[in-house]
């Protein structure tokens, strides 16, 4: 497939390189190239910059987030940091998302007052609804959102069963990132359809426990699994 | 020990009916002792009516909050609906409360605009931040909110792990209350005590998915395991 990433931050950056393992043709989309590209400095929070990671991932290409949503031929996937989540599929046009499959992997964390983050939508609401009320011919489903990105491309990285939950309005859309998540070594029980990108509520509010886990367990490298007496 | 449990719905039975059976001598405390006995109609969701489950529970007394939570020696179990919470302590008494243990059940699911519900406190705030804050000199320990009651007291329900949180301000206070999670067969590597009484924010958001889950799964007999990598 061709598929473009939002999103050159580390969530973006593991997507981008296990899509390009599987023989994908990967780009990854991002505001402005030639500043992504100078990025070489870590981030606050050990992140490697896009511009290094780039040069040593030479079959992904950056362009700019209208360039990677017209170059996607099916799925394209939203790994932004969740303030620019709406703005970046702006910038990347309508022409360029209308008919295609947004696997959104956003979550609405606010750490405007530090750690531990609070979500600045959820509830009554939740970034998953307001980018498919955005965007209403994408077909948006949210998934991957609940645990940490090595995590999501790598599930056998955890011995024994644990869930990755998908939300979105759209059957078809759903079974495309079903099979993507496959790809990557899910099996068919763990993947739950929780039913319409309403229910994104329900996933973006895990984020709050995630993030206490993360703090007490001092390794990103867990996740849930829903256990469903036999 | 002697424990007073403040709620007389599912939730409240099925735990004295446990606690009952450990060799525990149990009250529940209730806003009008005759009134609730006068109660033999099964409720909307199908729970049995208080006033018949103490006919054939013989051994477990209907008594007022303030009964309630001064019969208690050490914990008192709050199983109240979320929206009576606070109101029901209130009734209880500081006099009778402070020092004990507050096993804090509670969730602050709002159903006033039908299913599934969202949470009249969330995010910033919690309802066991709410309940602690309300009452600084008792103990507040939040655990078994995020499963349904047959698991909350036969967890062996369920095979395999899964996991209970704790959330309080109280060493001492989650040490008590994990004992108790152990006698009703709780394994303690599946007992997570996530912090202080704000961790309860991550614990209660847990709600929406849960109720998601039971939607979909049609059996509220399931729970979430933490599984981390070894």
């Amino acid at each position: 497939m061709k598929i473009g990433i939002l999103g050159t931050g580390s969530v973006g950056q593991a997507l981008a390189g296990r899509l390009a393992g599987l023989g994908h043709e990967v780009v990854i989309g991002t505001r402005d190239v030639a500043a992504s590209l100078a990025r070489t400095e870590p981030d606050g929070r050990g992140n490697p910059a896009i511009g290094g990671w780039i040069k040593n991932n030479p079959a992904v290409r950056l362009v700019t987030f209208a360039e990677a949503a017209a170059f996607s031929d099916g799925i394209i996937i939203h790994a932004m940091n969740g303030y620019a989540a709406i703005d970046s599929l702006k910038m990347a046009g309508e022409a360029n998302l209308n008919g295609k499959i947004l696997l959104d992997i956003t979550n609405p964390l606010d750490f405007s007052k530090g750690f531990p983050p609070s979500l600045f939508v959820s509830n009554t609401d939740s970034l998953g609804e307001q980018i498919q009320a955005a965007f209403p011919a994408l077909k948006v489903v949210k998934s991957l959102n609940t645990m940490s990105n090595p995590v999501m491309i790598n599930p056998k990285a955890i011995a024994g069963d644990h869930s990755v939950f998908m939300s979105g309005n759209d059957a078809d859309a759903k079974a495309a990132v079903a099979g993507l998540l496959k790809s990557f070594g899910w099996d068919d029980r763990n993947i739950i359809d929780l039913g319409d990108i309403s229910t994104a509520r329900g996933t973006e509010q895990i984020l709050p426990i995630w993030v206490r886990l993360y703090g007490k367990l001092q390794t990103p490298m867990f996740n849930f699994n829903v256990n469903v007496a036999g």
